[in-house]
């Protein structure tokens, strides 16, 4: 499989990256971890918040794109890392039981001046819930290689 | 001890939320979980990698400040959850070992228009290495009640 770089990337390509269904115990887990607060904890306390019952933590809506991103495109891909993310949304809560897709819209990709070997993918990261609803949106930009010159990868 | 409302933050404010080192294990188990690319992963490709050596992912840097925070100063609050985060950087690298301390500076506080019994805050939120150098800043949004007016305080 051909590996993806700079070169292969395009403004207006649309990348689907698979789906996952989040239980309650894992939002729980997560929750316990990394974002303890009570409407992410515990279903009486949630209850009684302005969210009406229990929610995940966005960062780990967040996380489950990023894992369904790097299985779906970077697993494939010379990607270098990213320098941060812009304009993240949560635009509606996730819920246990709630099945969620990730989607990658590439905005912009320019070469590196400086490094001609590199440039930069800027797209807009979206995750929908089973109702085609969206519950997280940012701007992700990331670090690609660029295709190695033919002269280079026809030498021995 | 009161629980912290909009009405107790105001612009300037600086809150130290807390330290914790990462260990070379624990990044390995964050990113096979949630973001695995080499670099995260694999100290022999992470070597030959653009930063020379095993890195955290920035979301394992992020999620670190959210413990923080979430105990730190959440944990004692009236808050209410967050509609997103704006110009998240990802600074410098951060590598086993690495203690992190975290931050956040109050910018902006302001009562809701059209629902008197909340308000919002912006503020930056920092984390730093033990170097003292930023490794991680975003710009946090946050939902707070308000104060009860004393009438209601006092009520039976």
């Amino acid at each position: 499989m051909t590996t993806l770089h700079l070169d292969d990337l395009a403004p207006g390509q649309v990348y689907e990256l698979g789906r996952r269904t989040l239980g309650r115990d894992e939002i729980v887990a997560f929750a316990r971890e990394w974002d303890p607060q009570p409407f992410h904890l515990d279903e009486q306390a949630a209850a009684g918040s302005i969210y009406g019952g229990l929610i995940a933590s966005g960062w780990h809506t967040v996380c489950v794109f990023m894992r369904l991103y790097a299985d779906g495109l970077l697993a494939r891909a010379a990607a270098m890392g990213s320098p941060g993310v812009d304009e993240l949304r949560w635009l509606r809560p996730v819920r246990p039981g709630d099945t969620l897709a990730a989607r990658l819209e590439v905005l912009e990709v320019r070469a590196s001046r400086s490094r001609p070997d590199r440039g930069i993918m800027r797209a807009r990261a979206v995750t929908l819930n089973q109702h085609g609803e969206e519950v997280l949106s940012f701007i992700a930009t990331l670090f690609f290689k660029r295709r190695p010159p033919v002269s280079e990868e026809t030498a021995p």
